[in-house]
C-alpha cells in the first residue's frame, strides 16, 4: 500500500482523499490543514488517518510515501519542492506552479531525486478524453487540423486567478495529451466586465508548429453553461460535448478533399456516418490516483507528468503575456520543453 | 409601384426577384443576365418582366426606377456606380465592394445624386435580429459587454473569397445594427487545411471603443452546423440559436454584480428567469425589399444603408490585414466612418 | 414516358405535379380541378400540361396512362374506381378510402384489371424509414419488441377528420412497412378540447400477433412539435427523431438479457455504442413517384401498394371503433388481409 | 428537535438519514436494519445515532418521536401500523402499501391515533413540480386538458414490482398533487420482453371526471433516458423536461380557440412567448423532511399525506387490473376517496 499524505482539506482535498481511499493500492495516511474545522471534517470521513495542522511535519513523516498538494496556487512550489527534497512522490494540483521557471525547477528536482512528479489534470483521465486520445493514436482522425473549445458558464468568479488560469488550463492539459505537435505561439485577448474582479472573458488562439490551430473561448459571464470541443482532422472529426448525459463524444466521418485532378477544381465533401462510442464511466479522479500509484510502483512517468505540467504553465504564462499586448502572439519556441 | 431592374439571375437573384414580386409596392420590370439559360429560367418565373443580356442597357432603361445587383463581388462597384450615375436607387449584394475606398466612393456618389443606396445584409431583417435590436434599444440588456458568435458548418467552400468574407460578414452586419459603440480594432487569425482553396477557418476578436468585445468563430470544415450567438449585457443576456426550429432567441435574467460594500468582497450572481419571445415569421428578404421601397418613397435612409455597408467592408478589410500579421490588431479608428 | 393525369390541384396536388415533372420517366399530361383559380396556378407552373375542370374527362383521356388522386378523402373511392375501370394505373392520396370495404373493392378491381394501385404513404419513402427498414431486414435490430411514436404539434386542426386519421395514419403506414408481424388488435382513446372540432388528442396501443406492442401518442394541441419514434429490438434499439436537422436515425447497441444460468438471477444490461448512419437526402416524394413508374414499367407491386393501403384503412377503422368504447380493444384478426 | 427513528438503511434509507440530519428541526435518533453491514455504514455516517437490528425495538423506543420506513414494500403495512399504534408519526416510502385496503387501514388508524401519516412522494417536492403547482393554482394554465408523461430508460429492472409500480407511481403522485379533478377510470396495457422479469413497458390512460386525460408511457427497455411531461391547458401549456440541466420547466403562451362567430368556422391558434421560470434548487428530499417536521409541529396535513398515498395506491391497483384485461378501463369512481 502506498501511504498518502494530503496537504489541504478545503475544496478539492476531500475529493482526493476519497479517491485515495477508494483506489486499491493507496491509503490516506495523514491529512494536514491549518484549519481546525477542516481537520474535524477530515477526521469524520477518514477516521484512520492521522491529522496535523503542520504540513512540514506531514512531509517529514517517515510513514508518508507520497504527498498530494491541494493548497492555493502560490504555495504549490514551496510545498512540492519540500516534498521532493524529502524523497516523497508528489501529485500537485493544477496549475503546477505560478511561473514556468518554478515549474521547471520542480521537474529538475524530481528528476534528480528520482521521485514521481505528477500534476492533477483531472480532465485527461475522463473516459471521453481517453477515448479521443485512442482514436487519434489509432490514426482514425488523421492529421489534426484544429481544436476548438467553448468553455463558458456563469461564475464562479475567482478572486486570485483570471478565467484563463481557471478554465483555459483544462484545454491546455487536454491538448498537451492529445497533440503530438507542440504549440509554437499563443495569441490571447481578455476582458473583465465586473469591477474589482479578474478578467472573466478570454479568447485564445494557439498556433501549432505543424500548422494546426486551436481556439479557446472561455467566459465566466455566460448565461448558459457550454462545454463543447470540436476537433477537426483530415480523416474524421469529433464533437465532444461534456454537458450531455450520454453520447458525449461523437465521431463524424466527414470532411472535404482538395481537387485530385487538374481539371476538377471544386472541393469535394464527404458526408458519412456518425458514431458515438460507449465511454468508460469510471470516475476520472479514481483513474488518476491509480495512475499515480502505477507510476510509483513501476517507476515510469505518469500520463500527466511534471514535464506536461510545465508545458501547461508555459502556455498559461504566454497567454497572460499576450493579453497584455492586445493579442500580439507570444512565441513558445525558444522556451519550449521536449516531451 | 417601384419598377425594379435586377442584375444577375444566378444563385441569389431568383430570391430577390421573387421577393420583389411578392412585396406590395415593387414590381420586376427587367431582368439582366449574360447567360441565356438564366434568362430562360427568369422568363418562366416572371413572364411579365422584360429580359436582356445587357446590364448597361437595363440600367439605362427609363422605366427602371431602382436596380438590384446580384452579380459577383468584383463587379459590384462598377455596376452600382453606373446605376447611381443614371439616377437609380440601388440595392447591392453583400459585401458592398471589394475595398473600403470603393465602398466610400459609392456612398459619396449616392449622396450627391440623392438616390437610396442599400446593402443586402439579409440577416438584419430576420425576426430574431429585429427582436434583439428592440430589446437592446429598450434598455433591457443594459450595457453590452460581449458578442460571441459561432458560425461553422461543412462547406460550401468558396473559390474566390475566404471564410471571413463568406461567413463573418453576417456578424459584422448584425453587430453594426445592434451596437451603438463602434469597433476600434480587429484581431484575426485564419488557417486553411484544404490545398488550393481559401482559408476555411478563422477567429476574430473585435475591440469596441467602449471596452466591449466581440468574438467570431467561423469555419467551413466543421462536422456539425452551428449558428449560435451569445450576447452579454449588464442587465440581461441573450442566446440566439438560429438552428432551432422555434425559440431561437432566449433572454436570460442572469448576471454578476461587483461587491457593493467594502466588506462584501465576493461577486454576487443573479439567476433569474429565461424568456423566449415569439418572433415575427415574416421572411427576412421580403421585409428587406419593403424597407428598400419605404426608403425610396419616404426619402430617408434604410436600416442597412451604404454607410453601414461601408463600415462592414472596413471591418472585412481590417480582419484580412490582421490575418496576414498572425492576429496583430488592426486599428479601425483612423479610417472609421460616422454613422 | 408515363403520362400522368392529376386530379386535384389544391394543397398536395402541386407537390405531386412537381415531383412528376422532376422524375425521369413521368410527365404531367393533364391536370384537373374544379377551381378555375387552381387551374390558373397549375398552368403557370406546368405550361405544357393540358387543363380541365372535369376529372372524368381527364380519366377518360386516351393520352393519360396513370392517374394521381389528390382530392378530399370522401371522393377517393369513386375517382380511383373510375380510373381503374378505365384501365389506368392509380396513385391515391392517403387514406386510400373511408372504409375497409371500399378499400378492398379498389384492391380487387385493380387486381382484375391488372393495373397498379398505389397509396401515397410518403413517409415510407424517406431516407430515414428506408434505412430503418434495411436495418430490420438485415437482422441488426433482432426481434421487434415495441414501436413507440410521439407525433404532436400545435394545429393544424382538420375539419373533417380527427387527429387519428390525420397523424396516426403515418405511423400505421410506417409500421406496415417495417413489421412482418401483423396487428391483432387496437385499443385507442381520444379526446377533444376545442368545441366544434374533431378529437385533437389520441393514444393508441397496437397489439401485434407475435407479442410486440406499438404505441402512438398523437395530438394537435401540444405547445411543441415532436416527431419521435423509439423502436426496441432484442439486439439493438433505434431512436428516430424527425425534427433534427441531421442524425435523424440513431441505433443503440443496448439492451437487457434474461439471466442465463439458474444461479444468476439478475437482468444484465448491455450499454454499447451508438451509430447514426448517413441517410439518403433524396426527396421522399420523388422516390415515391419513381417507385410508381417502376411498378408500372416492371409490372410488380410498389412498396406501398393497395393491400398495404387497405391494411392501414383497417387499422384506422379499428382505432376509431375503439375510441367509441373508451379503449376497448378491437380485434383485427378476422378482417385481416394477407400481404 | 423531532427525534427520528429510521427503519431500513439499504438503498434509500441513507438519503433519508442525511436529509434528516441536514434539516433544522429533526435529528437521527435511531437507525434499525437487520443487516450488520448496513448498521456499520450507518454508524460511520451518523455516529451519534443509536443502532439496532430490531425495528420493533426502535418503534417502541420512548425517545423516538417519528418513524421513517424505508424497507421493502411488502413490509410497509405492518411496520407503519405498528408505529402508528405506538403513537409515532410516520413517513413511509412509496408506494404506501400493497393494496388500497391496507392503505386505507393506515389512514384510518393514523386518524384515530392523531398522528401524522405521510408518504415519501419525493418528486412532489422538487422545485419543478412546486412551480407547476403554483402556476396552476394561480390560474395561469387555465382548465387542465391533458397530462402526458414519457418516463423511459434502460433498466433498472426490478424483481418484485413491474414498471407501473416502479415508474408510473411518480406520475400518479404528481398528478394527485396538481389536479383538483379526480381520476374516474384507468386503462393500461403492459408487456414484458425479458423472460423471467416483470413487465417492462406499459401505457396508461387516465380519464378524469371532468374530461381531462392523462397518458403515461413507462419503459425499462428504452435506449435513451427520457423524463418529459407535457401539460396542456386552456390558457397556457407546460413542457417539463427533467433531463435538462436548467430550464426544466417551460411555459408556452400557446393554444387554440374554437370559432367565436357563426361565420368564422376555423380554429384559431395563439403562438405567444415561452417563459422558463427560475426554479428552487433546494433538494427535494430536504424540503420533504421539513414538510414532515412542519406537519408534526403544526398538527395539520402534509402535502403528500396518507389520503394522497391511498389514492396513488388505488390508481396502481386499478392500472394493474386493467393490464390483465388488455386495457379495459377500470373504474375508480366507486372506490374513490375524497381529499
Amino acid at each position: 500500500m502506498i501511504r498518502i499524505g494530503l496537504a489541504g482539506y478545503g475544496y478539492w482535498g476531500p475529493n482526493l482523499a476519497r479517491a485515495v481511499s477508494e483506489a486499491g493500492e493507496t491509503v490516506v495516511e495523514m491529512i494536514a490543514d491549518q484549519s481546525e474545522a477542516a481537520l474535524e471534517r477530515a477526521g469524520t470521513r477518514h477516521p484512520s488517518a492521522r491529522l496535523t495542522r503542520s504540513i512540514p511535519e506531514m512531509i517529514a513523516d517517515p510513514k508518508v510515501d507520497a504527498v498530494m498538494i491541494a493548497t492555493p496556487v502560490h504555495t504549490h512550489f514551496d510545498l512540492a519542492m519540500a516534498a521532493i527534497r524529502a524523497g516523497k512522490h508528489v501529485l500537485v494540483e493544477k496549475p503546477m506552479a505560478e511561473t514556468p521557471d518554478r515549474a521547471r525547477l520542480l521537474v529538475d528536482a524530481a528528476d534528480r531525486r528520482g521521485v514521481v512528479l505528477m500534476v492533477d489534470h483531472t480532465f485527461v483521465y475522463t473516459g471521453a478524453v481517453q477515448k479521443i486520445a485512442s482514436l487519434i493514436r489509432e490514426g482514425r482522425i488523421g492529421d489534426l487540423f484544429y481544436y476548438n473549445s467553448t468553455r463558458v458558464n456563469l461564475g464562479i468568479f475567482q478572486r486570485d486567478v483570471n478565467v484563463i488560469w481557471d478554465l483555459a488550463v483544462h484545454d491546455f492539459a487536454i491538448m498537451d495529451h492529445l497533440f503530438t505537435a507542440r504549440p509554437a505561439a499563443i495569441s490571447a485577448s481578455a476582458a473583465g466586465f465586473i469591477d474589482g474582479s479578474p478578467e472573466n472573458l478570454a479568447h485564445l488562439t494557439i498556433f501549432f508548429e505543424d500548422g494546426a490551430q486551436a481556439h479557446l473561448n472561455v467566459n465566466w459571464l455566460s448565461p448558459v453553461k457550454i462545454r463543447q470541443i470540436l476537433i477537426g482532422g483530415s480523416r474524421q472529426m469529433i464533437v465532444y460535448d461534456d454537458m450531455l448525459n450520454s453520447e458525449k463524444v461523437k465521431i463524424y466521418d466527414r470532411g472535404a478533399q482538395a481537387p485530385t485532378t487538374p481539371y476538377a477544381d471544386m472541393v469535394a465533401y464527404r458526408l458519412g456516418d456518425m458514431h458515438a462510442p460507449a465511454l468508460s464511466t469510471k470516475e476520472a479522479l479514481l483513474t488518476e490516483v491509480e495512475e499515480f500509484a502505477r507510476a510509483i510502483t513501476e517507476g515510469d512517468a505518469p500520463m500527466t507528468d511534471g514535464i506536461g505540467g510545465l508545458r501547461v504553465v508555459e502556455m498559461l504564462a504566454a497567454a497572460s503575456k499576450s493579453t497584455q499586448m492586445r493579442g500580439f502572439p507570444v512565441d513558445l519556441m525558444t522556451q519550449r520543453v521536449a516531451s
